[in-house]
């Protein structure tokens, strides 16, 4: 049998279902783009109302066909696309792309027929790109099965990259603005709905292929995400990096509430984390996924954490090559100065010497080939650089052989070069792209896919839990929250419950003074109900104060501590989200670190190194690591608390939620503890 | 006589001091480009060494020549430029550009030449652009003063943009890249080390040039801030915008010292500040600096601060038009969902049913010119938008014509409209650019300049007063400081100023407990050395605490206020920059504002109105405007003790630097109160 990328990419025969006989129509489209392309297996148009289109005989249905189509593309309307569907899957066609509108996009009806849709495919071996999909291209094979407008074009260059979206024009704007860069894919596919295969498995699919170098995504979602990370992390042991876009940034997901744990954590920051647990790299600008690629292939992935990765600039144009600074900086890369050893090699090599500053300024001097050629070979050996970024002035548009040519003779180095042209320089572009030296047609997409590159990571290794949406869920109360606290290791407050209406207090296990708060699963936030009374001194006091609780809270017990005040106080959390499964949080506690959204995130469970990276990144956090002489915290004991609490993902696949708000963090070497906590349990549907 | 703008870029006679016979070498390619662009004017080349260059007679000498140039450009070494200026002066040629290196850039030799340029032009009337200039260029006089090698090219469009730029190989950027984008200038200069005209008084001499619509300007530094300003404000009353990219977002300027105002502001903000007042609009990427002054042209500054400015997304590709959602949203900018009567005029006018989303998308319908134009005209007329932005798909690419002409034909309406070409699409960008109509090749781009136009505002009047730098500066004691905050109406805590060593409490004029603190001038942080006792309850403890700082802190005066406290504390500072001028700041209290970098920054002095804006651009400051429950702080009173303390630009010119921390501030209605100052004076040198 066949492998999915063979039908998907190879087929020895294709059907279009729905195929017009009018090639400017969309439905037109894939048998002009066939047979214009020079496709050189069997094509079988299906139309049920023509027996011609485009000069060419029509089926009028699948079954009608001499043999089973490899690949059938169905161009039809929504509901003529149903039946299609139902017949490949009856006829055992091995994958079907579909076009059509109409799905869950659309509401009830469409998530009917998405339902419907998996339903046909059952266990038939049949497979859906789809539906809502512009088509799969392989440029190689010369499978344009697409209704893509953009693919209605000549001399497309064929390269080494395989494009996927979720957005069906996207892979006509990497065809165009790929071409005018000199970049060329393998492939490129539309996964539409991915009622069927997601993006993950349709990239998964092709990892075996050796005319494939590696994959750039254009992400709308993080749907099947579990799909994406198995893919993702299959690439990464092949060697193959994976770039991509994810819409998202900004989103009203921000201004959400700020309550719970999956709200201050935001959709955006659990995308990001999740593609970096993935060993995707992630750009921010369009211009970096198109031209990022060559670049990525060349970087190898972060090893030192701890210290920021840096480049050499070096430049013959000061004044364009400080753009490229300030975008990089406040991505976190380090531009960093020449030593005084390499600036000392560099005047031996070139003669030149060079200011000592961050950017490396070779002046016009560096217009010579020797010069500019000596310096990237000095700069290659330098052990302060992670890469080197070129940036060329004037002479790439006047002299674009010149200007190019000591980089391109440099590709051999052994360091990343990343150019960056100054002027409008097309030429210049398409040589260093044609020798493959990655290149930059802004300063922004340069410091993007650069930034992208150096802080790509491999993945971490995690179990496999799957993400899991419960259709309902309950709380624990504080004691049975605390009970699992103590089962994964998170260290908290001495408690005991105690019934509400009791006239005398009982003898407590810990010393006065001591908090009472209302013991129920169903108060969220005691403190709004008046179900809090804090530094009870004595025995008359807590009768009181239980009295107090139990008017006004309506409970009918209570759970009382000893008073705790540490150093600093922070939040954190255990969630397990509906796309990318269990997630590990770190926020700095109070009504600032809010306003801020000053947090780190993890996929849970983490180990200590990776908990000790979190609190790196929360910056309010530095208040507790000894900032401006203050008294250091116990870093170490929160490092272990995020350990621990993020082992719930191992340890009790039922909890969907558990906040510890706030942990106190005590002096270093007294360690923390969690005074309140809530925990959500799934319930199974 | 004539004007510094008709002799800088339509002089009747240029020469060209040190033009060299080899047209490839970098002081060879004045008179190559006067000659290739047709120059009209007379040239003399002047060459001590050769009677002729590239073919045409060479002077001597200056004075040699049959006339006095009306502009002249030196191309020599560095110590033939200096006696070129000299004679310059000498014969009282009304405008030199200089090209040369070795001024300020290298240390103190080149100041010293500095100072002695400033000398030579003394009272002459001769003005100089540069040194470190790589020209000037007028496209419609075929003033090609320059030596830059981007130049050397044919059919540069002339257009109706004025550019100035501190690096000079920008300048050749914005030619060719313009270029390519169908953007063309009037003039260009490089205004290298500004050593006597400043890019403010370049700019401002060509303001009454009616062949010059507005600027783009390049800016690596706010030397001669003053002119920038005074230019930028003759500007905006004359309707011509400035768009400015200026170098400097990172810099290790933010990781300087916080402990006060001047450092903790940073440089960044510092210019973002100034370049706003100035009524300047900032763009953060090299394409939106090319592309974005067609549409800063066409949108009227920002009136309404109080509401975040608003687009309407039209699209016939919704996941390219997604991608300029998340770049606008982090920009401040709303991409606001059209009403339900937008939408149903939408339907009645187009037909289509648009589904309501902050994405209005036309889908394949919007391909229709009736239906995209009139939804450009209905969205013209909503209310709801303060712009159009439209996201054109792959027609952009295979009907150029077809998918811009709607848009094109749309310029009348009342409303400001940018386009993003989702594909490549060149012949599209050219055909808007030839039309007017703004344009941008990314997403990332036209966010930046959409927001940057949007966010524009006029400029605020302020008293001139110009920036001074201090030989030497003196600190006021404390009680000094009150007094000055006295004068100018800042609320401060009562205080008395007791000797040190004295064994029995005087009456005091408030009541305990007091805060008693070391008073003189020679301290600026009275904690680091134990200059503190707070909580003091009684005369026999005030002997104590003032014993107790007088043994510390070595002191011979202490200072006794009653203890405050509040339900927060800010930081307020007033600062005379060495470059803008008086600033006056806002900033969150505590160690956690340090770390997040909360404040807000303005020129001095500022109303009652922009003190209110500046309190609500502080974020952590919420949590005194009665967020989530808390009590609100008095707001009102904060507001005007910012207003109050700006005042100092204006009633003491003798302040360099004002710092109050903390101001308490009071429960709603209760007032702020300064309880400590530190105050700077400078001196005169």
């Amino acid at each position: 049998m066949k492998s999915l990328a063979q039908v998907l990419l190879a087929p020895q025969s294709v059907a279009i279902v729905g195929q017009s006989n009018d090639a400017s129509k969309t439905a037109g489209r894939p048998l002009k783009y066939l047979r214009q392309a020079g496709y050189a297996g069997r094509i079988y148009p299906v139309n049920a109302r023509r027996d011609e289109v485009l000069g060419e005989r029509a089926w009028p249905s699948l079954s009608a066909l001499p043999e089973r189509p490899e690949h059938v593309y169905i161009v039809a309307p929504t509901d003529a696309t149903m039946d299609a569907i139902e017949e490949c899957a009856r006829l055992g066609v091995p994958v079907v792309s579909a076009l059509a509108n109409g799905f869950s996009e659309t509401g009830a009806e469409g998530e009917a027929r998405e339902t419907r849709i998996r339903q046909m495919l059952g266990q038939t071996g049949t497979r859906l790109v789809g539906p809502s999909s512009l088509g799969v291209v392989d440029l190689r094979h010369k499978v344009f099965l697409t209704a893509n407008a953009a693919f209605d074009e000549k001399d497309l260059p064929i390269g080494r990259i395989f494009a996927a979206s979720h957005s069906g024009g996207m892979i006509g704007t990497f065809l165009s603005r790929g071409k005018a860069r000199g970049i060329g894919f393998a492939g490129l596919v539309s996964v539409g709905n991915e009622v069927d295969l997601s993006i993950g498995e349709i990239c998964a699919a092709t990892l075996d292929d050796a005319g494939i170098d590696g994959y750039v995504l254009f992400l709308e979602t993080l749907r099947k995400a579990s799909t994406l990370r198995a893919f993702a992390l299959a690439a990464a042991r092949r060697g193959k990096p994976v770039l991509a876009y994810k819409l998202g940034r900004s989103a009203a997901a921000r201004e959400l509430a700020v309550s719970h744990t999956g709200a201050l954590a935001g959709e955006d920051d659990i995308a990001d984390v999740f593609l970096r647990e993935c060993g995707i790299a992630r750009v921010d600008t369009l211009e970096g996924l198109i031209e990022g690629f060559p670049l990525l292939a060349r970087v190898p992935v972060r090893r030192n954490v701890g210290r920021a990765p840096s480049v050499a600039v070096v430049t013959t144009t000061a004044g364009g090559a400080t753009m490229v600074v300030d975008p990089l900086a406040t991505r976190g890369i380090t531009v960093q100065q020449p030593s005084t050893e390499t600036l000392a090699r560099i005047k031996q090599q070139t003669g030149v010497a060079v200011a000592p500053a961050r950017i490396i300024d070779l002046t016009l001097a560096g217009a010579q080939y020797a010069v500019m050629k000596g310096a990237l070979e000095i700069l290659a050996g330098a052990p302060e650089f992670d890469m080197i970024v070129v940036v060329v002035g004037s002479s790439a548009r006047f002299y674009p052989d010149l200007a190019v040519k000591p980089v391109i003779d440099s590709t051999n180095l052994p360091k990343p070069i990343a150019v960056f042209l100054v002027p409008e320089a097309p030429d210049a572009l398409m040589k260093l792209s044609a020798a493959g030296v990655p290149n930059f047609h802004t300063p922004e997409a340069c410091a993007d896919s650069v930034a992208a590159a150096l802080m790509r990571r491999a993945p971490r290794q995690l179990p496999d839990i799957p993400a899991r949406r419960s259709a309902a869920s309950r709380m624990l109360d504080e004691i049975e929250a605390y009970a699992l606290l103590d089962r994964v290791g998170v260290p908290r407050a001495a408690s005991i419950a105690l019934e509400a209406g009791i006239s005398t207090a009982p003898v407590l296990p810990f010393a006065y003074p001591v908090a009472v708060k209302a013991l129920s699963a169903a108060i969220a936030h005691k403190s709004d109900v008046g179900g809090v009374v804090l530094n009870v001194r004595d025995g008359t006091a807590l009768v009181d104060a239980i009295e107090t609780i139990r008017q006004a809270a309506k409970v009918g017990r209570v759970i009382v501590q000893p008073m705790t005040s540490g150093i600093g106080e922070v939040l954190i959390g255990y969630r397990v989200d509906g796309d990318v499964g269990p997630l590990i949080m770190l926020a700095a506690g109070g009504i600032l670190a809010e306003i801020h959204r000053d947090r780190s995130l993890r996929l849970a469970p983490i180990d200590i190194a990776t908990a000790r990276e979190m609190i790196a990144e929360v910056a309010s956090l530095k208040t507790l690591a000894g900032y401006r002489g203050r008294p250091a915290g116990d870093l170490d004991a929160l490092a272990n608390a995020l350990v621990a609490l993020s082992r719930l993902a191992v340890a009790d696949a039922a909890v969907i939620e558990a906040e510890i708000n706030p942990l106190i963090v005590m002096p270093k070497g007294q360690g923390v503890v969690a005074v309140d906590a809530l925990v959500r349990m799934g319930e199974s549907r």
